[in-house]
């Protein structure tokens, strides 16, 4: 591990293996970043699969370690899990802590154009090139069996990646993802701030626009999406019926399962975590 | 279950059972008390064992539900695990709330007799009586199947219900508890508050005391208590060695498991609660 980079905020055995925080100071958002990463026993002595997880609206790397058991899983399936935070913290841009849905704890994943926002809220190129060679690098990954999920907006920010990304991931899989983001309200209030009127711009973040254009490798089973019939967010911000619409039309293998009776939180993440675990495991089994 | 004495504040969906948080006004010590219960989905058939868990201080009924994981084993095992709240609140006691380690959010389950603190500060009987009635009343418990088990604080609050109430509980287990709080820092500091100076009093209180006149029913395998090694609080709060040398003298069963390199947290908690589940399993099948 290089020290220099890296400042180890939290250290817990779990499960034989560690539970950690740490922090690092991030050039492409211009601020500190904390992060969390389960490193389980079997990585001290040989390279395991990778799994990145990315939280939702208000969160930051805490609730995803806290909350979800997965220290459990990622021990019993050896795979490393590295959780981000949510958003750029501290950079004192005018409105960026007014609302829940917008800003800090809420960026969306998306590397803003607009000047006020643009050198700081680079989520998508954080996550997709700074955070991840530096879990790479940092901890003994197998760079061939990366997957990639996440929850709400983090389930968007997922299948963004795994679709702007092609070939980088192995896998992809969400929790109650935000499916239409440039046609949602969370999302139309934040695109229009990082992004101006130029709707789009907003369509290049959005899994249910990008979905018709790719053309990378197809998953070896279905991408999996869970999704609660009685979340509240369902039918008015995640809108997962367009998804389903665009992977058919676009001839892409996706199983949204409606699970019956749960809602947004982390209980229902916590009860379909392990088959997302099984998900990501044959896929990578499967990949070359 | 009977509306009129108890008040829903929160119900989730978690493997295939539920997570609820209820409230209740206690007549014990009081005030408004708050607790959480996982109800799976087995007790909508039959009568299924009760877990009582029991946190450790500055924990409320969420802290336990929130980051142990419980609701999968709960599920897994089909038994109704309740947590209740670790003090009364909002009673508005001169000095309840100076301390982290002393009055709201650290109760120590017992029964104050000091005038300023004994009209609410009775948390044995509220465990014990209130508390185990409501859950056994109002949920689809199997009373002859019911263990107590808890952390720190709450491991110390098991283990003397377990030895003050002989046969009420078939089973108990503990998580790093106060093993003799009669001795310990936190514990002198409360029990001169909760009892005065009469330390006959606090000796009442205290596992590593009590053990030694239990002449109840044994267990069928020795009593688990799990401790982590680095666990900052072993050697000046909480006293493992002290237990084991008593239960040793009293020829009382114990099964005390140093674990290598785990803390005082819930990465301790939630990585041994299965062995706990295990435990408390096979001492109902035992129980007549």
């Amino acid at each position: 591990m290089s020290s220099s980079t890296l400042t180890r905020e939290q250290s817990a055995k779990a499960f034989d293996g560690h539970q950690y925080v740490y922090s690092h100071e991030s050039s492409t958002v211009g601020c500190k970043m904390k992060f969390g990463v389960y490193v389980p026993e079997k990585a001290e002595k040989e390279q395991v699969p990778l799994l990145i997880f990315l939280s939702g609206l208000t969160c930051t790397e805490q609730n995803f370690i806290t909350k979800s058991g997965v220290q459990s899983l990622a021990s019993k399936y050896g795979f490393i899990v590295a959780n981000p935070d949510t958003s750029p913290r501290g950079c004192k841009i005018e409105g960026d802590s007014e609302k829940w849905n917008f800003g800090e704890s809420a960026g969306y994943y998306v590397d803003a154009t607009e000047s006020k926002w643009s050198k700081n809220y680079r989520m998508f190129s954080y996550i997709n090139e700074e955070f991840y060679d530096l879990i790479v690098k940092n901890f003994n990954v197998n760079p061939k069996k990366i997957g990639i999920l996440g929850h709400s907006m983090g389930g968007h920010g997922a299948l963004i990646s795994f679709f702007k990304r092609p070939g980088q991931y192995q896998s992809v899989s969400a929790f109650a993802p935000i499916c239409n983001a440039s046609a949602s309200e969370w999302g139309i209030n934040a695109y229009t701030n990082f992004f101006g009127q130029d709707e789009t711009l907003w369509k290049q973040y959005d899994a249910t626009e990008l979905v018709a254009s790719y053309n990378g490798p197809k998953p070896h089973a279905p991408v999996l999406v869970d999704q609660g019939s009685d979340d509240s967010f369902k039918d008015n911000q995640l809108f997962p019926e367009r998804f389903i619409v665009a992977c058919k039309t676009a001839s892409f293998p996706l199983e949204l399962r409606e699970q019956a009776g749960y809602d947004h939180g982390y209980y229902f993440i916590m009860t379909f975590l392990e088959d997302h675990f099984k998900y990501h495991k044959n896929e990578f089994e499967h990949a070359q």
